[in-house]
C-alpha cells in the first residue's frame, strides 16, 4: 500500500473567483487508477496575535456555514501577487486588528482540508505588538475582539472554525508550559 | 457591522460525486449584498483514539496536496444514509484501525474552511479500545500506524492535515494537565 502516486490527467470543470475545480486520474505504485475531484485555492494565513493578557480575535459572518459568524484568528487568503505567507500576515494583522508585531513564529503549516481541497494554510504567532493600522478590503464585514488570556479555555470551547482552532490549542499549550 | 445575513439567491454551478458548487448572494442587515461561491459537502468524523502508550494514526495519500500521504488521525466522510456523526466515526474506526471503543467523548465541532466550505467536522476522543475489525471501502489506501503518547510532540510537529492537529492537540493538553 504505497503512497505513491502520478496524476495522469487533469480537467479543469469549474473556474471561479475564489478557487477552481478540476476532475483528476492518478495512478498508484502498484498500477490501480483512481479519479478525484479537487478544489485549487491560493492558501491563506492566520495569526495568533497576544500579549501577556489578551489574544486578538474577530468575529465575521460566514455565509457558507448558515450558522452567522465565527470567532476566529485574524486570517486572510493569499490573493497578493508577489507577497509571500509572512507577508500576507503581517498585512493582514495591520488590516483586520490594527497591529504590528516585533516578533513572527510559525506554528503550523498545514492542508484544511486535503481529502477534497489543495487548500495551504501558514500558521503564524504574532508577539511583541504596536499599533499600525492598513485600509481594510471593502467588502469585509469583522468586529476585532479583545479576548482575555485568562478565559483562552472558553474561546477554544466557542470557536468552530478549524484554524483557529490550531492556533487557540497551541497558544494554550505555549502558555501551560 | 452586523454578521446577520439571509440567503437570496442560490445557483448550483457544479455537481460532483463528494462535493457541489454553490454561486450564492447574501443580503446583510444594513442592507449591502454579496455573492459568495461555496463547497458543499456532506461533512465528515474523526477520531483520536489512544490507550496509555500509544495513540492510532493512519497514512494516506492525498491527492490534492500534491505532496504524497499525510499523517491523520481515522476519518472519513458522513456518506452513509441513515448513520449520525457517531455511528460513522464507531465505523470507521472499526474499517480504519481494526478497534472498537467502550468510551466516545466528543471533542470539538467545527468547520474545516468555512471562507469557502460547508464541510463540518465531527471529532471524538475514543478509549477503551477492542479488536473490532470491519471491511474498510474498496479504494482506501491507509497505513495503520501506532504512535507512542512519549512521542506525541514529534506527531504534532510531523502532522500537515488541520483535523489531526486539532485531534492531536487537543490529546496533548489532556495528557498534560
Amino acid at each position: 500500500m504505497s503512497a505513491e502516486f502520478e496524476r495522469t490527467s487533469a480537467e479543469a470543470v469549474y473556474r471561479g473567483k475564489i478557487f477552481s475545480v478540476w476532475r483528476e486520474t492518478y495512478r498508484y505504485a502498484d498500477g490501480a487508477e483512481a479519479t478525484r475531484e479537487i478544489v485549487r485555492h491560493t492558501g491563506a494565513v492566520g495569526i495568533v496575535a497576544h500579549d501577556d493578557e489578551v489574544v486578538w480575535l474577530v468575529r465575521q459572518p460566514r455565509e457558507a456555514t448558515g450558522i452567522g459568524d465565527l470567532l476566529e484568528i485574524p486570517a486572510g487568503k493569499l490573493d497578493e501577487e508577489g507577497e509571500n505567507p509572512l507577508q500576507t500576515a503581517q498585512r493582514e494583522l495591520a488590516e483586520e486588528i490594527g497591529k504590528a508585531a516585533d516578533h513572527w513564529e510559525p506554528l503550523h503549516d498545514f492542508f484544511t482540508s486535503p481529502g477534497f481541497a489543495d487548500e495551504r494554510f501558514y500558521l503564524y504567532r504574532a508577539t511583541g505588538l504596536r499599533d499600525h493600522r492598513l485600509e481594510a478590503e471593502s467588502d469585509e464585514r469583522i468586529d476585532v475582539v479583545e479576548w482575555p488570556l485568562e478565559r483562552l479555555d472558553d474561546a477554544i470551547a466557542d470557536c468552530r472554525d478549524g484554524k483557529s482552532l490550531i492556533g487557540l490549542l497551541s497558544l494554550a499549550r505555549l502558555i501551560d508550559r
